[in-house]
């Protein structure tokens, strides 16, 4: 069964999306015109050619079949492909660019169409991962198309979500390559050898197919075999001019990102000839399925004892095996340390919903997102400092408002002996930046665990920075944790100083009080377990009360909790004194790491001293 | 002619090595001895077996070969084998992994045989990429080589590296791989198979090499062979068992990162059987040549006049072209977009010196290393945005002393229509952290050159952020910028604020500060150019002046400038109010998008009155 329409119509069609790449870009007078013309058969043919299959009455159908543009620089070509679907108005094609319009100089999520935010590159086919994962997951048989730009197979995100894609045997997953030769400042390495890109993709365990990009027969035929492949995912790999169509940009260097001039887009208008304005393209339909929903369910009750010695990570571990029941939507990704993070306790009762990751941070975080856009709730866990090699898919997922949970474990110089490499020193500062992102320290395993439940039921990006040792529990199971918020956990009305502490630092902080108590100096003692958003109000009576803060921290004194809070009291006219990770650290014992680094109880009973004397 | 030693003599040295890992990490009670026993041979061939040369008393000499571990969990088979070279004493093995001792956990550069710091995996081939091409450039004929484990060839960083070498035609790199089937938590995605690991290796360009890496004999013959390779890089793909040697730990799960109990060990060593304590192994002597030094002369004077508009990132690729005389051990590495960051001005005239790297930023950043390593000022750019991308490399060097200047465009909303996936809102705050690193955020063409020859001079790391759009010259050319400095560029003794700005929102804050003039509102204006060290003394000299401050910064409210002025003020007791980028940022002009995130002219003055008022 030959899927492919009638080829003059979708001729057709391309015809009027190069006119349209070509007017909105000069309209705007900025954009990239000639990365969008060398893709305008590859996905007309998808699109209009019956392969693709989708609802345009309802975006979110969850068995309609799902399209990424990795390359989202190419966005004139993916609005104007919506344009022909008659989804966007030839009006509001013109306003691409413009301050307030959906149409953004790289695809957001302000653009319904969009599945997620790209534009930067070697990211979408790790997002592909995520959504061709949730649909074998839910056994619904909607497929997943990425379009790539040559220059970004450079990227190594892009062979983990290769690699990880073979592992997984998506065959519900196409990359279509589109090799167009020409960088942003040149030749990419390999040029037009598609050859090179075969041989590569093979290796890695998919199908690969080379076809000529521009010619509609043979990229429809190519999908149709695609569509076959069972047990691999299939990459198409397309020989393309950049800039087709119109002779004087195509395949010429010195070309990208760059628009035409009014008297050379009435040029190439010309040679474009005759376009029908008309022409609109319609997609296959869906098969009607539905994912199978598990209803939501009690989970059992905290029991914690008082001063039981539990990792946090344990706790997180713990959390994600106990709330699963009322959150039936969740997974969890892990990066090949699910024995240290311990996701291993989600992994023994759901193996299902857990994915192995392995060593592969940056694809872990997009696949997240790809789960995330599909309505899953995805934890993500690794070493809070490996967390770090993902950041720019952190990053962007904050534009594609994605509801994903970031578990950093082995947070601080108190991971010990493994020295500074394997220490998260700046997470803190990182999250802290994600445009409405949540960032929570807990201390003990009672508000670990209610935290893992505020971060499942929040719709948002969170950061839960977890702890390598065991710390007692000092929370009663019954306590409360709510975001913006902290605990108070020592005060009377002659304390001279706040400490501000959270995780490990909270037990320092503590000790530190009664030390300091037994000298007769008094001290209160916060636990800002909600770095992000911060309790402004708590923190400003505190102020009031001592007029002296300290805070306290594992992890370097720039963008952590100290910065956090001298930031929520920008206004309160009071000294905020930051003992934080101020040497270069190394390996050793976590009770030499954390006095060399003064932030022990004995470098806080320390301080108060100096700064009250 | 084979370079092989006497067999029994490298068996002999592998057994005590077999018997030094035991034992250290026994003392230690953490380490990873079985991922250290599976690459003995591998390891004890290369080094001892003729192949590597190295003159032990002289670790700088330049043509030394090049050993790096990027399995740097591996740290007590690296520290066995200089023990083995008669460098490290049986008594200062035992002091691994305690506080103080140079033998550290992951290794770092305190222990002077490290090249660099490794720990991160899937880093390792990034740094001897660097080296390699560092040999290249000096005409030097050393090989560098790196022991990869199986686990971090999942990480996409590694097959940059790959395909990236391969592209330089790096013959005198060696990777070493050590496939000992078993990651942390249980077995990698290919096992054993070797084929998988060959394929990939000889699709992206290498020269593949399987062997038993038990086998010392194959292993140094192995070494032999792809020390003739010419015009690629070679990578021996070595069957091993992880815990190789010890029957109840050897090829087993659940035995990483594990030791073996004072009982255990007791067995294992009796299972070694009779151990040589004394034998030691040598190297092969490096050819005795040295990289041709070019002489430091006298820049070229700048030109700039003042209201010249210029953009800062093309002051960044002048400077680099001016200063190359007085710094000639200046390279450039830069992601793809040299047209962009205008590190191409350095191109032109020193093409030998810059190297393409293509869309793989942690790769880059990696190589800088390397290059570092061996002596030179790397100079690496890209966008700030895609910076993020190597943040975790970036984070690494910082552990080996690094001498890189990272340098982030494209800063900001201020890119204007690209939209916010091209926007470097986070740098500051990550770049902050670094450990005794600088951040200069110049605001002008002069200040911008100034800062690049300070970065040039300064020996670490350095972050420098530039913009897009074109900026007036508001420097005379004579002006210094001394690190830890800042300009106060308005001042009267009437001063009712202070604006601390940087960049581009310098100009916004003199706009502001005229506008208020008119209305006989007198504000201070500083340009905090150098936004860490942070000038201290002139900050608290403004706050007593105005007590109030307002920072204002095209960067997210955490971890940048303003955080930074007010950790700078933490006793002053003054208000420090931020105005930064604070809504989820769109495309749009530059203008609109400065007055939409509230850091215009405009949403100055307007701070200004609503504060004092």
């Amino acid at each position: 069964m030959s899927r492919q329409k009638n080829g003059k119509e979708l001729e057709k069609i391309a015809q009027l999306i190069r006119y349209n790449i070509l007017t909105m870009t000069t309209e705007a007078g900025s954009g990239h015109p000639t990365s969008s013309l060398s893709a305008v058969e590859l996905m007309v043919g998808l699109l209009f050619g019956g392969i693709f299959r989708y609802d345009p009455e309802y975006p979110e159908r969850p068995n309609n079949d799902r399209l990424l543009f990795s390359k989202g620089h190419a966005s004139p070509l993916f609005y104007s492909l919506w344009a022909a679907a008659g989804k966007v108005s030839p009006e509001d094609l013109l306003t691409y660019r413009r301050f307030g319009s959906p149409l953004e100089g790289h695809p957001t999520v302000n653009f319904p169409y969009a599945e997620a935010a790209t534009g930067s590159l070697g990211q979408g086919l790790s997002i592909g991962v995520g959504m061709a994962l949730n649909a074998k997951l839910d056994k619904l048989t909607y497929r997943t198309y990425v379009l790539l730009g040559d220059s970004e197979m450079a990227e190594g995100s892009v062979w983990e979500a290769m690699e990880i894609a073979a592992h997984y045997r998506l065959d519900n997953l196409l990359a279509v390559l589109d090799v167009n030769r020409l960088g942003q400042r040149g030749e990419t390495m390999y040029g037009h050898n598609l050859e090179a890109y075969r041989r590569r993709a093979e290796a890695f365990g998919w199908q690969a197919l080379t076809i000529d990009g521009h010619n509609l027969a043979e990229v429809v035929d190519a999908y149709c075999q695609a569509d076959q492949a069972i047990g691999r995912p299939t990459m198409i790999i397309a020989r393309t001019l950049k800039g087709k169509g119109v002779s004087f940009i195509e395949d010429k260097n010195g070309w990208h990102g760059k628009v035409l001039k009014r008297e050379e887009l009435d040029l190439a208008l010309a040679e474009l000839g005759e376009v029908d304005k008309e022409v609109r393209g319609t997609f296959a339909a869906p098969q009607d399925l539905q994912p199978s929903q598990k209803a939501e369910a009690e989970t059992a009750t905290l029991s914690y004892g008082l001063g039981e010695m539990v990792a946090t990570r344990k706790a997180y571990g713990n959390a994600l095996k106990r709330l699963y029941p009322a959150f039936p939507q969740m997974v969890c990704l892990d990066g090949e340390v699910s024995n240290s993070t311990m996701a291993e306790y989600f992994k023994e009762e759901h193996a299902d919903r857990f994915f192995e990751m392995y060593i592969a941070e940056q694809n872990m975080a997009g696949a997240a997102l790809g789960l995330a856009c599909r309505g899953k709730i995805p934890f993500v866990s690794t070493f809070a400092a490996f967390m770090s090699r993902a950041y720019d898919q952190v990053r962007m997922s904050q534009y594609s408002d994605a509801n994903i949970k970031f578990v950093g474990s082995h947070a601080g110089v108190s991971i010990g002996m493994d020295g500074p490499s394997q220490m998260g020193l700046e997470d803190i500062a990182f999250f802290r930046t994600i445009h409405d992102g949540l960032v929570f320290y807990p201390c003990d395993a009672v508000s670990t665990e209610k935290l893992v439940a505020k971060a499942a039921r929040h719709c948002g990006l969170v950061y839960l920075r977890t702890t390598r040792m065991a710390t007692p529990v000092i929370y009663e199971a019954k306590e409360e944790f709510p975001i913006g918020g902290c605990k108070v956990l020592r005060q009377s009305d002659a304390d001279q100083a706040t400490l501000v502490a959270a995780g490990l630092t909270v037990h320092e902080a503590l000790a530190a009080c009664e030390s300091l108590g037994k000298e007769g100096i008094a001290v209160r003692v916060i636990d800002l377990y909600c770095i992000k958003p911060v309790d402004r109000k708590t923190l400003q009576k505190a102020a009031a009360a001592s007029k002296l803060l300290i805070t306290v921290e594992d992890h370097y004194p720039e963008g952590g909790l100290g910065e956090a809070v001298r930031s929520a009291l920008w206004d309160a006219k009071v000294t905020v004194a930051s003992l934080a990770v101020h040497r270069k650290p190394k390996s050793g014992k976590p009770d030499e790491l954390l006095d060399y680094e003064d932030i022990s109880a004995r470098a806080i009973a320390d301080k108060v001293r100096e700064l009250i004397g």
